[in-house]
Order: structure tokens, then sequence, then C-alpha cells
């Protein structure tokens, strides 16, 4: 088998074979296959796409390139989430502990990536004495007492990913479809689950832009997932702003715990409701989205969601008492209210840009080795659609020094877009795909 | 600039600029673009073509990827042709001296290259003490005394395509008009004459298969060339068989020799006389087409043109009576008749499979240090449309024992398709593109 027939063939408008696919991911992920022969063929998939067998056969060449979590041992279903990427997304630190208090087991991985804030891990880690580096024994352990474990990924998952997706990156073949669903899915699939749940965000601060290309997106991701034989399901969401209004570390987790508390409400609720819906309906666990939905709500209004968030801190040794004591998680020095310098209606607020506020702020990864201050982000007060007035405060800047919380002012003012006319706000859920 | 976002550019469907081209040819030859950022960019052009100035943009940035060639010391206007591949394609021996009989420069360097057969220089090396390494001085002075000079190739032409050309043909990303267009046309351009001609081959044995595709290349070769400020041609010629009768150097150089005395006419006379033609009437040294091939048949029938080639084989030291001499040439010490075992009108013959029997027998140079045997080869008696009766014989088989002769007698016999009934040979010249 040749790699450059392979290509020919994928230029031409052929489906390749599952033994071709598997020979070019195995080949690729040993070194056989050079990168410049790999990247003419991620563009010649975005040119002519692949069909449901070809993405399901990439997928699963990509899952067995390296380890795969082996849950077995954990029982009951297990559930997991995934989010294409959003500023300001704190949902897993709601959802999971809504969930597993409705009796869903949550054993989640995760690696802490790059990026304006840091990932679910290091979010957590704002709680004093988190441990993310636990063994698998204790994990497990975990996950079969409490019902939830979120600890460091330490298994060579998916190196096949890794590769390709570094390679894709600078070769403008990220774009396509079928190169998403398998970079996601490979991911998901290799960590174990039963029940996989995704949210796929459209929007300008998105890398779906349109409710088409988002709706296409999750039909692909659900449709690979069930041909591999798990639950899963999608809801589309809009990012035409930041997700709720902390962006940064600590300031998620204390939003989050808000949420959990039943003092904060809106979309960010709404979309645990949903996502969680799904998640109990898939699993069985209830039996329409309306008594999923009842389930969900329960768990906040007595309590047991924030009390799982609780057992979850303690169990990886962490100081519980923050979840109920605001006070006992990092804080920055320094606050500093952005005042807006115009009035208006708020049209959009450029969620890209709110992340690098974060990031300027030193909330954020530049490099894998980088350290992360997690007292610092900003709060935003105003969100699209609200009036606001000249001298009014559109969000609190929270810094570690009075120069950069003066410059993160300056930059999350230009977020804003502002429109004379009242601006309504859109529908935040688009659409549910299962 | 980055190379990434030229990608995307491309991918989207956008043309490049003239300064997006250059900086991606100058950085790609410097080793500064790596190949799989430009195999992914090949294959967007491959998807999403490229406009008349794109191609030309790219032509022109890899000429100056390397040293050109400056003709200014020759008189008179200086003509070069270019074929874009055949097996038994001799025309550069008779077509040259031909058009030098008729007033037009022929100042020719070539390659070597890997083949069926050897290169021009190659094959002129069958005169005995024919020197194709030459001083450029000696080669100038020769085309401004005798009107014609081929010599083997020492400037670093288009380096570009050189590195450009390895990474299409590992990459699936050689079938592309403006690639093509810009490969062929750099290296004709860089060569410095001031007419091209272009001989675009057509059929089963070429790269275009059929005579649209054929047409669309050569009316892309012939508009780069007039925006680059040349006088050009392309003829559209069929290969469904092997041009000519002759496959191998020495056999093929007498094959020249007999058209160029008048004694065999077809289809490789009507080709010389339609791209001489094509050459004549662009210098401007003939009123019409007509008047041209009345020209060029004179430069045969009064044997000028035989003589041109005696002057150009003896100015480079080589041996001229063995132009009037066949057996002064190299010959094979074994011959064999390759019988055929069908009989019925011939269909086809696989020209590339023909090009092979050459090779086996040690005709051709499989890598660059390869020695070629210049007296072996194959001459065929039975050509598209012949009637062929059972132990007849097909061709004659040129060897250097009687193994290798018997061996490429039974691989000539399967490079024929018979047909029952009678076949109609198709027209050779398919169209001409000025």
């Amino acid at each position: 088998m040749q790699m450059t027939d392979l290509i020919a063939k994928k230029r031409d408008g052929g489906a390749l074979s599952t033994e071709e696919i598997r020979f070019m991911i195995q080949g690729y992920t040993a070194g056989e296959i050079p990168d410049y022969q790999m990247s003419a063929m991620c563009m010649a998939i975005v040119w002519r796409g692949m069909d449901d067998r070809e993405t399901l056969d990439l997928t699963m060449a990509m899952v067995h390139s390296g380890e795969t979590l082996d849950l077995s041992p954990i029982r009951g279903i297990k559930a997991d989430k995934h989010s294409t990427g959003g500023v300001g997304d704190k949902t897993s630190l709601i959802l999971c502990p809504m969930v597993a208090a409705c009796g869903v087991k949550i054993a989640k991985m995760s690696g802490r990536g790059l990026g304006h804030t840091g990932g679910t891990i290091d979010k957590l880690e704002s709680f004093p004495g988190f441990v993310t580096g636990i063994s698998e024994e204790r994990f497990f352990e975990n996950v079969n007492r409490v019902g939830i474990a979120i600890a460091g990924q330490t298994a060579d998952l998916v190196p096949a990913d890794k590769k390709l997706y570094a390679l894709r990156d600078v070769t403008g073949t990220v774009p396509a479809i079928p190169l998403i669903v398998s970079s996601i899915m490979s991911k998901k699939l290799a960590s174990g689950a039963d029940v996989i749940v995704l949210d796929v965000k459209c929007g300008s601060g998105a890398f779906m832009k349109t409710p088409e290309q988002a709706s296409e997106l999750a039909r692909g991701l659900t449709r690979v997932g069930r041909l591999a034989g798990k639950k899963c399901a999608a809801v589309i969401t809009d990012m035409d702003e930041p997700l709720g209004c902390a962006v940064g570390n600590a300031l998620e987790v204390k939003e989050a715990i808000s949420v959990l508390r039943g003092e904060t409400k809106g979309e960010l609720l709404e979309l645990c409701l949903t996502l969680g819906a799904c998640i109990l309906t898939e699993a069985g666990l209830a039996e329409s989205e309306q008594a999923a939905r009842e389930q969900l709500q329960r768990s906040i209004d007595d309590g047991s969601a924030l009390r799982k968030l609780a057992d979850l801190v303690e169990a990886q040794y962490g100081d519980s008492r923050a979840v109920y004591d605001e006070t006992l998680l990092p804080a920055a020095p320094v606050t500093l209210e952005a005042l807006s310098e115009e009035a208006g209606y708020v049209r959009r607020i450029e969620a890209e840009q709110v992340g690098l506020v974060s990031m300027h702020l030193g909330g954020g990864r530049v490099t894998k080795e980088s350290a992360i201050d997690l007292g610092v982000g900003v709060v935003l007060h105003k969100k699209v659609g609200d009036r606001v007035e000249k001298g009014e405060s559109l969000g609190t800047i929270h810094a570690s020094d009075e120069k950069k919380a003066a410059e993160a002012a300056e930059l999350l003012r230009r977020c804003y877009r502002f429109s004379a006319e009242p601006v309504e706000k859109p529908a935040f859920i688009k659409g549910v795909v299962r």
C-alpha cells in the first residue's frame, strides 16, 4: 500500500477503505508516513470530505494509536462531556456535580492545555490543597464512592491526534468536519465513558460561525459516537459573547458555586440543565427530558449538587470549606471597574478578546510550562442586550497590580460593541442533536 | 506574511497576490517554508486552481529561483521546443536541424533526465566522439556559426521546480494545470529563447488523457508564454501508441536521419512540419503556415536539414560521416523478431509498456548514475490500424544478448491490443493552439 495512491484516491473523490485508513494513521503515528504526505491528504479531505464509515474508521484508527482508559472498575453508567471551546466556559464545574448528584458516574481525565484561562483541572486547583495527580486506584475508588473524580491525564491517549492536530494547525487543514469529528471523538472514545454529550459552540467567537455549520458538526459527532456504540447527544449554543460573567480561574469557580447554590440562573444554568437532561435520558435515568430537568433542578434546590462538588474537592485532598466560604479561594489584590465611555445597547462582546484580557492579567498559559495566576480575571456586568450608560461599569477587573488593571480595563472596553437601538438577545440554545 | 494564511486563502478559493507567490517560492526554495506546508498548498491549488495572473506570477517566481541563460550573444531569433513526454519521441533530432536550415537559431541546453530512453543529448552521443559538455563560449560560437548547438545543461536553472516537482510527485499533486504550466514554462523561460513551441501529448500513453484536458494545458502554456513576452504555440498530438517506430537511442537517431533524408514520412514528419511551421511563422520567417511548411519540406528535399545535423555533430567534435553512414552508429549484437501470436487489427500499442521494453534492454536510465546502452531498443513494424497475421513480426528487438532479446519479445507482444474489426487510425494531430 502506498500513501501516494491513497492521496490520489481521496483527491479524485474516492472513499478510503478501512485498511487504507488504518495503514495511514498507523504509518503516520509511527513516523513512516512523512508530514508532507499527511498534509496533502488532509487538504484533500478538506476538499472531498469523508462519509460516515470513513470518519468512523479514522476515529477508531486514531483511538488505537495509543492507550485507552478502561473504566470497567467503575460501577454504573459513566458520562463525559466535551465543549468545542469557549471563553468563560465553566460548565463542567457545574454540570459534573449536578449529574453525579443524580446518580451518573463522572470519571474525567483532563489535560491542562493552553488557553485564556486554565482547563477544568486548573480551575479546581483554586481549592486549597486540591490534588489533580491522584493514582489510578484512588481515581476509581473515588468515583465508586463519591460518584465523581476529575484528574490530570497521565495515559498517552490518542498520540495520532496530537501529531495530526499540530500538523493541521500549520497547514490550513483544521476546517474539515471529518477531521474535527475524529479529533474530538477519538479522545472521548479513548476515555471510556458510556454517555458522551457535546457542547458545540456557534457564532463569531466560535470556530463554527453559522448555526448550519455547527449543526453539521453536531450531527457528525453524534453519528460517529453512536456508530462506535456510545450514547451520544449534542447541544448547539451561542458564542457571540463569553459564557456567563466570569473569565478567570477562581472567578469562574465562584460563578459555578453561585449557580450550584441556585443564586445565579440564566444561560449558564440553562446550558447545564440541557446538557444534563441529555445525559440523564441517554443514561436511562430519566423517562423524559422534562423529568430529567426536574431531577437536575432538584439537585440544586436541595443542595445535593453543591455537596457533590464539596465531596469531589475533599476526596482529592482539597479544602471543601471553600465551597461554602468564598474567602478561602484565591483572590487578586487589586480590583478596578472598567467604565464605559459610550452609551447604548450591547450588541456583541468579542469573546476571544475578553479571553485575551484574562491572558494579559496572567490567568492563562502561554506555554505548557507557564504558571497560572488563579485569582485574576474579569467579571462582566453587562451582557448582550443590556443598556449601558456612559460611566457605568462594564465589568470588574481582578489584577495583580494597578498598572495591569488599568491596561485590562482599556482592553475590556474595546471588547464591547454598542448599538443605539435596543438589541434583542439571540436564543442561547440553538438546538439539540440526538 | 505567514504561509499558513496563504494556504487558507487558496483553500477558500482566493487568488494569491504577486508578493504572496514570490514569498512562497523564495521561502520554499530557501528551505524556510517546510515541505508539509507546500504540499498542502499544492493540493489546495489542485482543488481551486489559479488564474492566468497567478500562474504567470508562479512561473516567474520559479524562473527567478535560480540562474537564467542570457542568449543575447546569439544573433537572430532563437527558438526552443518542449514535449510533455512521449515514448519514441525523437522529434527534436529532426525538427531542430530543419528549422536551423530555415534560418532560426537553436540554442538548446538539455538535462539528461531519467526515462525509457535517454534524453536528446544522450541520443546525440550515438555519434562517435560527440561532446555535450562544451564551454559556454563554444556554445554561443557554434550557434552563431552553424545555427545550432545542443549541449548538456550546466547552469542551475529553476531549482524551485526540481524541489517542487519531487514533492508533487509523492503527494498526489502533479495533476494541476497551473502547477504543470509553471513547471514547464519556468524552465523554458529560464532558457532564454524568443520562440517556444510545445508538443502536448494526449491519450492513454500521456498524462493528459482527453483532447479537452490536453487543450486546456496547451492554452495555459501558451497564455503564460505570451504574458511573459514570448512568441508561443502548442500542438496537441495523439499518444495512443509510441511516436514513429524506433524506441532506443541509436535506433531513434537512425529513424530521425531517415526522416531528414526524406525516406520516412508519416506522423513523425507531419509533427515536425507542424511544429516547424509554428516556429517559422512566430519568428516572422514565413508569411503563412503553408509557406512555412513548403520551406521546411524544401530543407529535406535539398538535403540542407540533413547537412545541418552533420554540421551540429561536427561542431561538437562528433563523427559527422555517421549521418550518411548508419554502420558508424552503435548497434546491438543480437536482433530478434517479436512474432505475433494473434491475428487482427492493431487497436492500441501501450506506449508506456513499450518504453519499459527499451528500459529492460538497457536503453534507459534507472538512476542518475546509470549507463545507457545506446545500441539496444525496439523497432515497431506494426502500428495502430495495421492488419497483423499470426506469426507476422510486430517489431524487431535489438538486444545485448539472446536471453534479454527473448524476454523483450515477450514483453513487446503484451504491448499490443487487437481488434477483430478494422480499426481506423485516429487523427495524429488533434489541434494547434497559438
